[in-house]
């Protein structure tokens, strides 16, 4: 069982991997998102892990295009609490420290505890790279912001913990399968759909119409513009219900024939 | 007129300030974008300007939540081409070059043409302030990727013009004044909301429905969670027509009555 994700060892993908598949689960990290979706297409890999929504910046735009682009199905959905540590070498403390690396959201989010400390700030590619950085130098006056995780993988000290000024921040990341392979026993709790409306007032509150009509909860919506032709929409919406619920089926059926397109991105069970 | 962005001189928000005020405005960059806000209630500015959404990236989470917590007014919205062009001292060329700077994002846009001229990519905050550090070290074989409108403020060249793989690249920002101060002689033609359901299955549609009800055509909608608390969400919606439109007000004026809170963040005229 080989799972692909984006980043280095130690991202934040990759600690949703092992929180969804287990600690024996067998991780390959990958350059880029595209790569992610193209490993699990030719079989390189079973399973793909990818961050789709985080609380503080909003929809991961590329993941949701790319999960319309190619022919994959989503399994599952992880939800990953986000905490940013202040990591150094083990016996380093607070006050020896001049230099922190991380990557510029993670330098952004901790921006108070670096004014507050007089730090200098360096940007990053991403965390683990960061923690990676650190190590590597060797340097007593040098931190990284990252996970805890990092600080096991690339076996640095925590510093200090949580020193990110907003907090509730959680990542939601999607499991996705090839499509010729969606496994059989899946809970269907929750299902996540892509459509494009036609082009009338009104035309996507008649799409929406449809699962209203059948009781169906939205959970998610939003639109997207699509790539080839910017400004013109398509809607990416998650609602409660399996797509094999009866209600469900009608709902899709029917908004099928009032949409211009419509895809069933996967069903899956609620994460915790 | 003191118009306040987000960034260091160069930045692709202060190209949008003088595509939107033209070259006699007087800009003022700021740390972040709260700044920006704070700069705009304060009275420290006339106008703020900031990006809300891009055709690559997505939404600008950070803003939509910015502009709903503070008591501003959106009047206008602006769209900037993004061109990454890689910029270097006048003089040198492309094989001379070495090492590239740039934001994470624009050298991921640009991965493809890195890798084919074997050149070594390095993080930083932002493209013009890559272009900056060009400027700065003077290093033959250094070059940034940037906007032309950098090359400008730099005094650098441009080696070569749209490196990006990636076209279509197209960011929306939004220019806002304090609430107290809106200008009388705005054309109304778009309305930017923010609005909370009340829970239960089709609460959404059901508020949509009072906007389809009047002919009233959605451009965006968009689902954000709820900082304080995650996974409850409100919905942010573009629509043609102005707020002094008729059925605009009595479109507004139900919704309200159907929605758990309803805010108007503007309305302006249709940006080019």
């Amino acid at each position: 069982m080989k799972i692909a994700y984006q980043g280095i060892k130690g991202a934040y993908s990759e600690a949703a991997v092992y929180k969804h598949f287990g600690d024996k689960a067998e991780s390959a990290g990958f350059d880029t998102f595209e790569e992610v979706f193209e490993a699990v297409k030719s079989g390189k890999v079973d399973y793909g892990v990818v961050p789709v929504d985080n609380t503080i910046a909003g929809t991961v735009a590329a993941n949701c295009d790319l999960l319309l682009k190619h022919d994959v199905y989503v399994i599952a959905e992880i939800y990953l609490d986000i905490h940013h540590n202040l990591l150094s070498h083990k016996g380093t403390s607070l006050k020896d420290l001049k230099i922190i690396y991380s990557h510029p959201h993670a330098l952004e989010q901790c921006r108070e505890f670096i004014k507050k400390h007089k730090l200098k700030s360096v940007p990053e590619y991403d965390t683990a790279g960061a923690a990676k950085i650190i190590k590597e130098r060797n340097k007593k006056d040098e931190a990284a912001i990252a996970s805890e995780f990092c600080a096991k993988i690339y076996g640095l000290g925590i510093i200090e913990k949580n020193i990110s000024t907003a907090k509730n921040n959680i990542t939601k990341f999607f499991v996705f399968v090839n499509s010729d392979k969606i496994p059989k026993n899946i809970k269907q709790e929750k299902t996540s759909i892509v459509f494009r409306t036609k082009h009338y007032p009104g035309a996507l509150i008649n799409c929406l119409q449809r699962l209203a009509k059948h009781d169906i909860n939205l959970t998610k919506l939003e639109s997207r513009p699509v790539p080839e032709n910017p400004w013109e929409y398509s809607f990416y919406a998650d609602f409660e219900g399996g797509v094999e619920d009866e209600k469900v089926k009608l709902a899709l059926s029917e908004m099928e024939a009032s949409c211009e397109f419509l895809k069933v991105l996967g069903s899956y069970p609620k994460g915790k």
